[in-house]
Protein backbone atom coordinates (compact mmCIF):
# COMPACT_ATOMS: atom_id res chain seq x y z
CA UNK A 1 0.00 0.00 0.00
CA UNK A 2 1.15 4.05 -0.55
CA UNK A 3 0.50 5.09 3.35
CA UNK A 4 0.65 8.96 3.69
CA UNK A 5 1.71 9.15 7.53
CA UNK A 6 1.34 12.28 9.42
CA UNK A 7 3.61 13.47 12.38
CA UNK A 8 5.68 10.76 11.44
CA UNK A 9 8.67 11.86 13.76
CA UNK A 10 6.75 12.11 16.31
CA UNK A 11 7.12 9.04 18.84
CA UNK A 12 4.07 7.48 17.97
CA UNK A 13 4.83 8.51 14.35
CA UNK A 14 8.17 6.85 14.42
CA UNK A 15 7.09 3.74 15.72
CA UNK A 16 4.01 3.04 13.13
CA UNK A 17 6.64 4.25 10.22
CA UNK A 18 8.93 1.31 11.12
CA UNK A 19 6.02 -0.54 11.62
CA UNK A 20 4.96 -0.24 8.06
CA UNK A 21 7.55 0.55 6.29
CA UNK A 22 8.60 -3.28 5.79
CA UNK A 23 5.76 -4.36 3.74
CA UNK A 24 4.42 -0.61 2.47
CA UNK A 25 5.56 2.80 0.55
CA UNK A 26 5.33 5.36 3.71
CA UNK A 27 5.46 8.82 2.90
CA UNK A 28 6.12 10.87 5.58
CA UNK A 29 4.65 14.42 6.58
CA UNK A 30 4.67 17.35 9.24
CA UNK A 31 5.92 20.58 10.30
CA UNK A 32 9.85 19.63 9.50
CA UNK A 33 11.85 16.69 8.52
CA UNK A 34 9.64 15.20 6.51
CA UNK A 35 8.94 13.90 2.65
CA UNK A 36 6.39 16.69 2.27
CA UNK A 37 5.96 19.93 5.16
CA UNK A 38 2.34 20.03 6.40
CA UNK A 39 0.79 22.49 9.36
CA UNK A 40 -2.71 20.59 9.95
CA UNK A 41 -3.93 23.99 11.40
CA UNK A 42 -4.45 25.63 7.97
CA UNK A 43 -6.58 23.96 5.01
CA UNK A 44 -4.46 25.69 2.31
CA UNK A 45 -1.38 23.42 3.54
CA UNK A 46 -3.71 20.26 3.99
CA UNK A 47 -4.89 20.87 0.57
CA UNK A 48 -1.43 21.44 -0.88
CA UNK A 49 0.20 18.15 0.89
CA UNK A 50 -2.28 16.27 -0.84
CA UNK A 51 -2.15 18.15 -4.33
CA UNK A 52 1.57 17.16 -3.71
CA UNK A 53 1.36 13.11 -2.79
CA UNK A 54 -1.15 12.20 -4.96
CA UNK A 55 -3.61 9.38 -3.98
CA UNK A 56 -3.08 6.96 -1.54
CA UNK A 57 -4.47 3.77 -0.01
CA UNK A 58 -4.52 4.80 3.74
CA UNK A 59 -3.79 8.02 5.74
CA UNK A 60 -2.61 8.36 8.93
CA UNK A 61 -3.07 10.96 11.45
CA UNK A 62 -0.41 10.66 14.61
CA UNK A 63 -0.32 14.49 15.14
CA UNK A 64 -2.54 17.44 16.60
CA UNK A 65 -1.54 19.73 19.29
CA UNK A 66 -3.23 20.30 22.27
CA UNK A 67 -3.55 22.56 25.22
CA UNK A 68 -2.33 21.13 28.70
CA UNK A 69 -2.98 23.38 32.12
CA UNK A 70 -4.94 23.37 34.90
CA UNK A 71 -9.11 23.75 34.37
CA UNK A 72 -8.82 27.00 36.30
CA UNK A 73 -6.45 28.74 33.89
CA UNK A 74 -8.00 27.22 30.81
CA UNK A 75 -9.49 29.80 28.61
CA UNK A 76 -11.65 30.03 25.50
CA UNK A 77 -7.97 30.77 23.92
CA UNK A 78 -5.73 28.18 25.18
CA UNK A 79 -8.75 25.87 24.42
CA UNK A 80 -8.36 26.95 21.02
CA UNK A 81 -4.54 25.52 20.63
CA UNK A 82 -6.65 21.82 20.80
CA UNK A 83 -9.76 22.93 18.90
CA UNK A 84 -7.25 24.07 15.87
CA UNK A 85 -4.74 21.17 16.13
CA UNK A 86 -5.75 17.44 17.22
CA UNK A 87 -9.70 18.18 16.87
CA UNK A 88 -10.15 20.23 13.19
CA UNK A 89 -7.06 19.48 12.55
CA UNK A 90 -7.46 15.73 12.36
CA UNK A 91 -11.34 15.85 11.13
CA UNK A 92 -9.75 18.36 8.39
CA UNK A 93 -7.20 15.30 7.32
CA UNK A 94 -10.27 13.48 6.43
CA UNK A 95 -13.08 16.30 4.90
CA UNK A 96 -9.85 17.09 2.56
CA UNK A 97 -8.66 14.09 2.02
CA UNK A 98 -11.53 11.77 0.58
CA UNK A 99 -10.91 12.25 -2.86
CA UNK A 100 -7.58 11.37 -2.62
CA UNK A 101 -7.80 8.10 -0.79
CA UNK A 102 -8.54 5.14 -3.00
CA UNK A 103 -11.68 2.99 -3.05
CA UNK A 104 -11.10 0.77 0.29
CA UNK A 105 -8.58 2.98 1.32
CA UNK A 106 -8.82 3.81 5.32
CA UNK A 107 -8.17 6.87 7.66
CA UNK A 108 -6.86 6.84 10.96
CA UNK A 109 -6.48 8.97 13.41
CA UNK A 110 -5.37 9.56 16.84
CA UNK A 111 -6.97 10.03 20.50
CA UNK A 112 -5.66 8.83 23.55
CA UNK A 113 -6.01 7.59 27.05
CA UNK A 114 -7.62 10.61 29.21
CA UNK A 115 -10.65 11.21 27.24
CA UNK A 116 -11.90 7.77 29.44
CA UNK A 117 -9.45 8.08 32.20
CA UNK A 118 -8.39 12.01 32.98
CA UNK A 119 -5.78 13.36 34.59
CA UNK A 120 -5.00 16.56 35.66
CA UNK A 121 -4.41 19.60 33.66
CA UNK A 122 -6.20 17.46 30.16
CA UNK A 123 -9.78 18.81 29.98
CA UNK A 124 -8.70 20.65 27.02
CA UNK A 125 -7.01 17.17 25.53
CA UNK A 126 -9.48 15.55 26.23
CA UNK A 127 -12.19 17.09 24.55
CA UNK A 128 -10.32 16.80 21.13
CA UNK A 129 -9.75 13.10 21.60
CA UNK A 130 -13.64 12.96 22.98
CA UNK A 131 -14.38 14.80 19.40
CA UNK A 132 -12.21 12.54 17.21
CA UNK A 133 -13.89 9.46 18.41
CA UNK A 134 -17.43 10.62 17.69
CA UNK A 135 -17.02 12.11 14.51
CA UNK A 136 -14.96 8.33 13.52
CA UNK A 137 -17.62 6.42 14.79
CA UNK A 138 -20.25 8.49 12.67
CA UNK A 139 -18.19 9.44 9.81
CA UNK A 140 -17.94 5.40 9.32
CA UNK A 141 -21.10 5.02 8.33
CA UNK A 142 -21.19 7.44 5.44
CA UNK A 143 -17.72 6.91 4.31
CA UNK A 144 -18.13 6.51 0.27
CA UNK A 145 -16.68 3.66 -1.74
CA UNK A 146 -15.16 1.20 1.06
CA UNK A 147 -13.11 4.00 2.54
CA UNK A 148 -12.37 2.89 6.30
CA UNK A 149 -12.38 5.41 9.21
CA UNK A 150 -11.07 4.22 12.84
CA UNK A 151 -8.45 5.99 15.77
CA UNK A 152 -6.09 4.39 17.95
CA UNK A 153 -6.12 5.94 21.71
CA UNK A 154 -2.87 4.99 23.50
CA UNK A 155 -1.95 5.39 27.00
CA UNK A 156 1.35 7.06 27.92
CA UNK A 157 4.62 5.95 25.99
CA UNK A 158 7.40 4.11 28.26
CA UNK A 159 9.15 6.57 25.64
CA UNK A 160 8.20 9.09 27.09
CA UNK A 161 7.63 8.61 30.62
CA UNK A 162 10.37 10.56 31.51
CA UNK A 163 8.91 13.77 30.10
CA UNK A 164 5.17 12.99 30.93
CA UNK A 165 5.80 10.41 33.65
CA UNK A 166 4.58 12.81 36.82
CA UNK A 167 1.42 13.63 34.97
CA UNK A 168 0.19 10.17 34.41
CA UNK A 169 0.34 8.99 38.33
CA UNK A 170 -0.35 5.01 38.61
CA UNK A 171 -0.54 5.13 34.76
CA UNK A 172 0.28 1.49 32.94
CA UNK A 173 2.85 2.64 30.21
CA UNK A 174 2.90 0.95 26.71
CA UNK A 175 6.06 0.63 24.41
CA UNK A 176 5.24 2.63 21.20
CA UNK A 177 5.62 -0.37 18.98
CA UNK A 178 2.77 -1.90 20.90
CA UNK A 179 0.49 1.09 19.87
CA UNK A 180 1.95 0.92 16.18
CA UNK A 181 0.45 -2.61 16.43
CA UNK A 182 -3.08 -1.05 16.58
CA UNK A 183 -2.29 1.79 13.33
CA UNK A 184 -1.54 -1.64 11.69
CA UNK A 185 -4.79 -3.28 12.96
CA UNK A 186 -6.39 -0.42 11.28
CA UNK A 187 -4.94 -0.27 8.11
CA UNK A 188 -4.56 -3.52 7.19
CA UNK A 189 -7.40 -4.90 8.86
CA UNK A 190 -11.34 -4.51 7.51
CA UNK A 191 -13.12 -3.17 10.93
CA UNK A 192 -14.55 0.49 10.27
CA UNK A 193 -15.63 3.34 12.87
CA UNK A 194 -13.66 1.65 15.99
CA UNK A 195 -11.37 3.26 18.85
CA UNK A 196 -8.45 0.93 19.14
CA UNK A 197 -7.66 1.80 22.74
CA UNK A 198 -4.00 0.27 23.68
CA UNK A 199 -4.39 0.47 27.52
CA UNK B 1 -31.80 27.33 43.86
CA UNK B 2 -30.87 30.00 41.52
CA UNK B 3 -30.59 28.34 38.26
CA UNK B 4 -29.46 29.75 34.86
CA UNK B 5 -30.99 28.17 31.69
CA UNK B 6 -29.97 28.98 28.29
CA UNK B 7 -31.62 27.80 25.71
CA UNK B 8 -34.81 28.01 27.42
CA UNK B 9 -37.57 28.01 24.67
CA UNK B 10 -36.62 25.23 23.32
CA UNK B 11 -38.32 21.74 23.20
CA UNK B 12 -36.15 20.36 25.52
CA UNK B 13 -35.50 23.91 27.88
CA UNK B 14 -39.31 24.30 28.28
CA UNK B 15 -39.23 20.92 29.59
CA UNK B 16 -36.57 21.74 32.07
CA UNK B 17 -37.97 25.36 32.94
CA UNK B 18 -41.25 23.57 33.86
CA UNK B 19 -39.94 21.17 35.86
CA UNK B 20 -37.47 22.82 38.01
CA UNK B 21 -39.25 26.23 38.03
CA UNK B 22 -41.62 24.76 40.83
CA UNK B 23 -39.20 24.48 43.34
CA UNK B 24 -36.65 27.09 41.69
CA UNK B 25 -35.85 30.57 40.61
CA UNK B 26 -34.83 29.69 36.99
CA UNK B 27 -33.56 32.60 34.80
CA UNK B 28 -34.23 32.17 31.35
CA UNK B 29 -31.24 32.90 28.72
CA UNK B 30 -31.62 33.07 24.69
CA UNK B 31 -31.21 34.47 21.48
CA UNK B 32 -34.90 35.84 21.54
CA UNK B 33 -37.56 35.55 24.29
CA UNK B 34 -35.96 35.07 27.65
CA UNK B 35 -34.93 36.98 30.44
CA UNK B 36 -31.46 37.97 29.18
CA UNK B 37 -30.15 37.86 25.81
CA UNK B 38 -26.98 35.75 24.91
CA UNK B 39 -25.31 34.40 21.52
CA UNK B 40 -22.84 31.32 23.13
CA UNK B 41 -20.87 31.64 19.86
CA UNK B 42 -19.48 34.87 21.27
CA UNK B 43 -17.40 34.85 24.13
CA UNK B 44 -18.56 38.80 24.87
CA UNK B 45 -22.30 37.82 25.01
CA UNK B 46 -21.15 35.36 27.45
CA UNK B 47 -19.41 37.74 29.80
CA UNK B 48 -22.37 40.05 28.86
CA UNK B 49 -24.97 37.43 30.65
CA UNK B 50 -23.03 36.65 33.56
CA UNK B 51 -22.37 40.32 34.70
CA UNK B 52 -26.32 40.84 34.28
CA UNK B 53 -27.22 37.56 36.08
CA UNK B 54 -24.95 37.54 38.76
CA UNK B 55 -24.14 34.11 41.06
CA UNK B 56 -26.34 31.45 40.51
CA UNK B 57 -26.33 28.03 41.92
CA UNK B 58 -26.56 26.10 38.42
CA UNK B 59 -26.15 26.71 35.04
CA UNK B 60 -28.05 24.43 32.53
CA UNK B 61 -27.97 24.68 28.72
CA UNK B 62 -30.11 23.45 26.31
CA UNK B 63 -28.49 24.51 23.03
CA UNK B 64 -25.78 25.01 20.50
CA UNK B 65 -26.72 24.88 16.76
CA UNK B 66 -24.88 21.72 15.08
CA UNK B 67 -24.36 21.17 11.22
CA UNK B 68 -27.01 18.92 9.91
CA UNK B 69 -25.85 16.94 6.72
CA UNK B 70 -24.10 14.09 4.78
CA UNK B 71 -20.25 13.53 5.21
CA UNK B 72 -19.87 14.16 1.53
CA UNK B 73 -21.05 17.88 1.76
CA UNK B 74 -19.08 18.64 5.06
CA UNK B 75 -16.72 20.76 4.88
CA UNK B 76 -14.44 22.43 7.24
CA UNK B 77 -16.25 25.63 7.11
CA UNK B 78 -19.51 24.05 7.81
CA UNK B 79 -18.22 21.46 10.27
CA UNK B 80 -17.35 24.92 12.31
CA UNK B 81 -21.24 25.87 13.13
CA UNK B 82 -21.08 22.33 15.52
CA UNK B 83 -17.70 23.55 16.87
CA UNK B 84 -18.66 27.38 17.16
CA UNK B 85 -22.12 26.59 18.43
CA UNK B 86 -22.05 23.08 20.53
CA UNK B 87 -19.13 22.34 21.12
CA UNK B 88 -17.13 25.90 21.83
CA UNK B 89 -19.99 27.62 22.94
CA UNK B 90 -21.04 24.77 25.67
CA UNK B 91 -17.75 24.80 27.00
CA UNK B 92 -17.14 28.90 26.90
CA UNK B 93 -20.29 28.58 29.31
CA UNK B 94 -18.13 26.91 31.95
CA UNK B 95 -14.89 28.43 31.17
CA UNK B 96 -16.52 31.75 31.97
CA UNK B 97 -18.64 30.94 34.24
CA UNK B 98 -16.90 29.26 37.01
CA UNK B 99 -16.43 32.69 38.69
CA UNK B 100 -20.27 32.90 38.78
CA UNK B 101 -21.25 29.92 40.22
CA UNK B 102 -21.76 29.75 44.22
CA UNK B 103 -19.47 27.18 45.72
CA UNK B 104 -21.53 23.23 45.72
CA UNK B 105 -23.22 24.80 42.77
CA UNK B 106 -23.25 22.87 38.95
CA UNK B 107 -23.00 22.82 35.65
CA UNK B 108 -25.18 20.48 33.25
CA UNK B 109 -24.42 20.87 29.31
CA UNK B 110 -26.06 18.77 26.60
CA UNK B 111 -25.45 16.08 24.27
CA UNK B 112 -26.74 13.44 22.78
CA UNK B 113 -27.58 9.66 21.14
CA UNK B 114 -25.96 10.14 18.30
CA UNK B 115 -22.46 10.60 19.11
CA UNK B 116 -23.40 7.24 20.79
CA UNK B 117 -25.49 5.50 17.65
CA UNK B 118 -24.74 7.66 14.64
CA UNK B 119 -27.33 8.76 11.84
CA UNK B 120 -26.66 9.27 8.17
CA UNK B 121 -25.77 13.23 8.44
CA UNK B 122 -24.82 13.35 12.29
CA UNK B 123 -20.96 13.38 12.12
CA UNK B 124 -20.89 17.10 12.53
CA UNK B 125 -23.14 16.65 15.39
CA UNK B 126 -21.28 13.77 16.88
CA UNK B 127 -18.32 14.82 16.97
CA UNK B 128 -19.49 18.21 19.21
CA UNK B 129 -21.36 15.54 21.32
CA UNK B 130 -18.16 13.59 22.15
CA UNK B 131 -16.05 16.76 22.74
CA UNK B 132 -18.66 17.92 25.25
CA UNK B 133 -18.74 14.18 27.07
CA UNK B 134 -15.09 14.03 27.19
CA UNK B 135 -14.74 17.44 28.28
CA UNK B 136 -17.43 17.26 31.55
CA UNK B 137 -15.41 14.08 32.37
CA UNK B 138 -11.90 15.45 32.53
CA UNK B 139 -13.40 18.78 33.64
CA UNK B 140 -14.93 16.87 36.83
CA UNK B 141 -11.64 16.26 38.58
CA UNK B 142 -10.44 19.78 38.68
CA UNK B 143 -13.06 21.72 39.48
CA UNK B 144 -13.15 24.30 42.28
CA UNK B 145 -14.95 24.67 45.51
CA UNK B 146 -17.51 21.58 44.80
CA UNK B 147 -18.63 22.56 42.14
CA UNK B 148 -20.17 19.96 39.70
CA UNK B 149 -20.50 19.02 36.28
CA UNK B 150 -22.32 16.74 34.25
CA UNK B 151 -23.79 16.36 30.51
CA UNK B 152 -27.03 15.02 29.58
CA UNK B 153 -27.57 13.05 26.52
CA UNK B 154 -30.70 12.74 25.22
CA UNK B 155 -32.73 10.36 22.21
CA UNK B 156 -35.02 12.20 19.63
CA UNK B 157 -37.98 13.46 21.14
CA UNK B 158 -41.24 12.35 20.61
CA UNK B 159 -42.46 16.57 20.83
CA UNK B 160 -40.03 16.01 17.13
CA UNK B 161 -40.71 13.67 15.73
CA UNK B 162 -42.53 15.08 12.74
CA UNK B 163 -40.04 17.15 11.98
CA UNK B 164 -36.97 15.29 12.48
CA UNK B 165 -38.71 11.35 13.45
CA UNK B 166 -37.31 10.48 9.76
CA UNK B 167 -33.38 10.84 10.60
CA UNK B 168 -34.28 8.10 13.07
CA UNK B 169 -35.52 5.12 12.11
CA UNK B 170 -35.89 2.92 14.46
CA UNK B 171 -35.02 5.42 16.92
CA UNK B 172 -37.56 5.04 20.55
CA UNK B 173 -38.24 8.36 20.85
CA UNK B 174 -38.84 9.78 24.59
CA UNK B 175 -40.80 12.88 26.11
CA UNK B 176 -39.14 15.57 26.68
CA UNK B 177 -40.50 15.84 30.06
CA UNK B 178 -38.40 12.21 30.70
CA UNK B 179 -35.16 14.22 29.30
CA UNK B 180 -35.96 17.10 31.95
CA UNK B 181 -35.70 14.54 35.05
CA UNK B 182 -32.08 13.98 33.95
CA UNK B 183 -31.24 17.60 34.06
CA UNK B 184 -33.40 17.45 37.59
CA UNK B 185 -31.08 14.96 38.75
CA UNK B 186 -27.89 16.55 37.47
CA UNK B 187 -28.91 20.14 39.39
CA UNK B 188 -30.38 18.08 42.53
CA UNK B 189 -27.90 15.26 43.03
CA UNK B 190 -24.54 15.06 43.72
CA UNK B 191 -22.88 13.34 40.98
CA UNK B 192 -20.07 15.07 38.77
CA UNK B 193 -18.47 13.32 35.35
CA UNK B 194 -21.46 11.83 34.13
CA UNK B 195 -22.98 11.44 31.65
CA UNK B 196 -26.94 10.85 32.02
CA UNK B 197 -27.98 9.23 29.03
CA UNK B 198 -31.93 9.23 28.13
CA UNK B 199 -32.29 6.12 25.78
Amino acid sequence: MRILLIGASGTIGSAVRKELEARHEVISAGRNGADVKVDITSTDSIEAMYQTVGKVDAVISATGSTYFGSLLKLTPENNDISIQGKLKGQINLVLLGLNHVHDQGSFTLTTGIIMDDPIVGGASSAMAGGAIRAFVKAAAIEMPRGIRINNVSPTVLEEAMQTYGDYFPGYEPVPASRVAQAYRKSVEGAQTGQTFTVY
